[in-house]
């Protein structure tokens, strides 16, 4: 039987080289690090927790699951317009996790960490009888002042999203294996979307200047816009035909396995929502430029909530509005 | 059957009020704080994560294991010399877990958040079907450059630490019902040192200037103590006879209820364990009249590792040094 992994060892080895280039990582062996702050800025900090069996599938690559649970939090930091700058980790490992798993789970990390240019800072490894449960910190910069929130949606902006929405929650079922019959090269691309959101990261700070509102799509679009009407205190249409359905999501409806309002209200998008004057369209078509498509997908207005206006011209009702972390997973 | 609490609301009602008075919290209600910036400051980050049946009783009392979780981080800063800012919390709350479970955690939290003045600024709640898992990163502000670092310990250095040693340790036993037959208020207040550490929150600031190398006793006196040494490059030589011990953990040790040994190894003390130039010893004992008792234990000498010359003078020999929080819990 392989000894249990030493804490001190494991921190050395494999998480220490992800701290590289940062001198305030005191290169993990400190009990806290250094952050020397920069004046002209705020600091944006976000924190995502993910659990085995609820976030992600126990039996996922693990390089795949450190690198889903960074890029949850720097598509966070993307809705906020900010630039990543460090990250600290706390993970409670299950009993018996080996050192051949730790080491693909913190090559995933690294890997990511130097895609998106962040180093690792601090945190904190411990042992749990339960499932692997994670927790991220992320920090970013934005010049100050600068950050968009969900509260400053004004009446008459357009509401875009970016990428595609559906795939996150259609990706889950497809990882699970629940769309046999499909084409497999869909299955394929579904799940990864699932496993490996694109946070939105170049976008994200192009925003500033141009954006009203602004959050990342995780729990389903419905409820997300939702937020950003009741923190604006004013309401929502979206044209439900205008959402931007990635090829994979129109053969799934096309085929009959999943419903325009499942993947209006599914979690797992990882895509930009915001809202913008009219008049800043033409820049925002710029971007889309850049690599990400931006679409706009309805308007804000007064009162309170959410419609969505389907695809015949009527309101589209919806069971539910997305996910709810807290209650029982479904 | 009671219904299970709503994520949202669980947020604005128990956590959104401990975000109070701090405008980049958001109220809680966006995906991430701000914290603007300010010149001539570092920044000091900590993050410590928290397994029920783990680091603390599954049925210990909900306002003592946030307050306690808050605490192990406040005495991370408190060990860097820095003032706490904010506090970020993200908590797996088992399947089941009941609303009036969460007041209580809340409470706890919030009166901590006051006693030590900082906000909650965000975080993240899920729900996890293992057992609770909580992580909490601080942050605290240091003048730029003026963090105590473990690895500033110099050969000559007199070896410092605050409070009394051993009673975390003795507290976990006694919270466990291990020390029947001593003293009932003996019990009483080790079990209480256990749950609830005192950060040294007002004595690490006022370390600046006289300290070289410092951190928290977290791990056990011995093994922490290690850590100054390999990241200092030198040695250190305790004498155990010196080291401060609490009258209930010397009633312990004198009815054979515990070893010297034990006690210096244990975890969970939460004391400050500092190096200072001998010059510094006026200082510090001046600060000692700031209500917590600062003693010399021993001194860092060339070499490597820790010496414990026991009270007969000769070295003492220790089965372990401490606390790995990375293998199955003892």
């Amino acid at each position: 039987m392989e000894e249990a992994p030493d804490e001190f060892q494991v921190i050395a080895e494999l998480f220490a080289p992800l701290a590289r280039g940062f001198p305030g990582a005191l290169g993990l062996k400190d009990d806290a690090a250094l952050l020397p702050e920069a004046p002209g800025t705020d600091l944006v900090l976000t924190a995502d927790a993910m659990v085995a069996g609820v976030h992600f599938l126990p039996d996922d690559p693990p390089d795949l699951v450190a690198r889903k649970l960074l890029r949850v939090n720097l598509s966070d930091l993307a809705a906020k317009g900010a630039r990543p700058v460090a990250a600290l980790l706390t993970a409670a490992f299950p009993l018996g996790t080996t050192l051949d798993w730790l080491r693909r789970f913190a090559a995933g990390l690294g890997e990511d960490l130097e895609r998106y240019g962040l180093p690792l800072i601090g945190g904190d490894t411990v042992a749990t009888p339960g499932p692997l449960t994670l927790s991220l910190t992320a920090l970013g910069r934005v010049p100050a002042g600068g950050a968009l929130l969900r509260g400053a949606a004004r009446v008459g902006d357009t509401i875009w999203v970016s990428g595609t929405i559906g795939d996150g929650t259609l990706g889950l079922e497809a990882a699970r294996g629940g769309l046999a019959g499909m084409d497999p090269s869909d299955i394929a691309w579904l799940a990864s979307r699932y496993r490996l959101p694109e946070p939105r990261v170049t976008v994200g700070p192009q925003l500033a200047g141009l954006a009203h509102a602004a959050m990342d799509v995780s729990d389903g679009l419905v409820q997300d816009l939702g937020h950003i009407c009741r923190a604006s205190g004013i309401g929502a249409v979206v044209e439900a035909a205008r959402v931007p359905l990635s090829p994979a999501a129109r053969a799934a409806l096309a085929a009959g396995r999943s419903q325009l309002a499942s993947l209006l209200t599914g979690g797992d998008d990882y895509e930009l929502l915001f809202t913008a004057p009219p008049d800043a369209a033409a820049a925002l078509a710029g971007l889309t430029a850049a690599g990400v498509a931006l679409t706009a997908i309805g308007r804000m207005v007064r009162g309170t909530g959410v419609e969505v206006v389907g695809p015949d011209g009527g309101t589209l009702r919806l069971a539910r509005t997305g996910w709810r972390h807290f209650a029982a997973p479904g």
